[in-house]
């Protein structure tokens, strides 16, 4: 009998490293994870990796058949193979495929967390089917993954697709980039943090969320609150949508995409970011793209998303070599 | 002896047509035009430019083969083969590729007049060998054609590449499309002349403009003005590249482009425009992708740029199935 073909899909985070071995229609066999150690150096990281893939696949390999490796991390360039000065890792400039051609000889692939979650969409989730459309991550940041005639825009350099560092306002919130005004600092989920302690100091808004420092808040607690009728927080999600809206206005006008997901913590509020940020999109589109482009949220099961994206990124490199 | 092979570029504008015959390095045989009727519908066009045509070419068909027309066309859709609703033209909705195929068997493409300048900068212009790259027509409005692994960005309905229709400020200067703000209102031949009457009502900068009307006033008088050192025209560049700069950078950072390329009525301004946007470009723009993305004029040679950008799109679209 033929063996199942699967790809090992892994996303490298600050924390935590998880990997899965993921079938052609998106099946999960196993899912697991290690700890980052994002102090030390990346071959250190591969080293363990692959130790622990190696065993963990030892009781499917009778029915399975590893085909490729894609990997999932942050400041990756998808043309060079590297990781480049992540925020979170102190690794500096790595090339991650030459890499991990010392524990296995797969073909690969790596990209960044916002890309790899576009092609897991485009591969098993909201945007099946679909040549031209936008992931925008709310997480931490703002990220975003642009797909154009099916294929990821990487631009010149491997590093295109940057819309949380889209200007709001020259003059406005300081981002962690070094400038100001920046989309993520506004549309995020750090981005509503900050909307909500504006809001805290400009108006006399009751909320239960003025008993809350910076440091404890969460996104959710804001979504909760929302969802009781909180009025600061209901002003909160507005404020954020309004901005959304408006720079995805831009967007559409760049792209015309038949859709853009929206995936990560702060879209796990449903509803309530999705509806106004979709109200305030329509308000700035010029005429021909009115009534035209879905906002919707991600298909990907949350706790999975980066491992499915990841195995999604080396099965479309696999599909354009016909394997 | 083999006959040389050319195709038909033609530019469809509100007031005249022009058509030439353009080989596969950009080299004109012949270019005429023809006027346009704007108040009658797009048959009469068609039969009087094929009439033309095929008068015109008589004298070459010794020596050269028609392969192929290409057309540029104000609101034109290439998916569709559509003009659609044109400002400046009264035709309402039409299907230009099947319109002439009454007069011609040849295979024909159109797209709007800043795609057909895009795909003519990448084949005979600027852009050659470059696949990641914008072009930005400054005329009247803003048009923008995007290119992205070498093909033009079309988006879901074939309406992508508005750049124009970005938004600068949503409570600033009333826009054609009926919006307000939009990057067009502020960075083309008209927005520098919006510019310069807010100039002269808000500051007391003496300036030789202050003697026009807003009607006489052309952009070359305010670049004329600006290389005299007339300190409200040099102002007013100022500002023009610093929105225009702005906004570009957030198409940076969608698509990290190789170029941006300048072209149309404001771009002749040369140096007035291009350093002063690239310097504010910089400015906005995220580290990884400063110092890499040049703001070059366009190399097609002004007369006849349009001609040779419609003939560039058939070219491409020959070239696609190995003519």
């Amino acid at each position: 009998m033929e063996k199942i073909k699967v790809t090992i899909g892994v996303d490298i985070g600050g924390t935590n490293t998880a990997y899965g071995f993921v079938d052609k229609s998106g099946n999960i066999i196993h899912t697991s994870s290690i700890p980052t150690y994002s102090d030390k150096d990346a071959n250190q990281l591969f080293e363990r990796l692959f130790a622990e893939i190696n065993s963990s696949f030892k009781k499917f390999e009778k029915d399975y058949e590893l085909v490729g490796i894609g990997i999932g991390a942050p400041n990756a360039n998808y043309y060079k193979g590297t990781v480049e000065l992540p925020p979170n890792l102190n690794w500096g400039v790595v090339n991650v495929l030459d890499l991990i051609k010392r524990y296995s000889p797969l073909p690969s692939a790596i990209t960044n967390d916002a890309n790899a979650a576009a092609i897991g969409e485009m591969i098993f989730g909201a945007a099946k089917g679909m040549k031209n459309f936008i992931v925008i991550t709310l997480g931490t940041g703002l990220g975003s993954g642009i797909i154009v005639n099916g294929d990821l825009v990487y631009g010149a350099d491997g590093f295109a697709g940057e819309i949380g560092h889209t200007t709001v306002d020259p003059n406005g919130r300081e981002c962690g980039c070094g400038r100001k005004g920046c989309l993520e600092t506004y549309a995020s989920a750090t981005g509503i943090k900050r909307t909500v302690f504006e809001l805290i100091a400009s108006t006399n808004l009751p909320s239960k969320l003025r008993e809350k420092s910076f440091n404890e808040l969460t996104s959710k607690e804001i979504a909760d609150a929302a969802n009781e009728g909180d009025k600061l927080a209901l002003a909160a999600f507005d404020y954020t949508a309004k901005i959304l809206g408006l720079k995805l206005a831009d967007s559409v006008a760049h792209l015309s995409p038949e859709a853009i997901i929206l995936f990560g913590g702060l879209a796990l509020a449903g509803d309530l970011i999705l509806l106004p940020t979709k109200k305030y999109m329509e308000e700035n589109l010029l005429n021909i793209f009115k009534n035209k482009v879905k906002i919707i949220p991600s298909a990907l099961p949350g706790a999975n998303a980066a491992v499915l994206g990841s195995s999604a990124l080396i099965w479309n490199e696999l599909a354009k070599k016909n394997y």
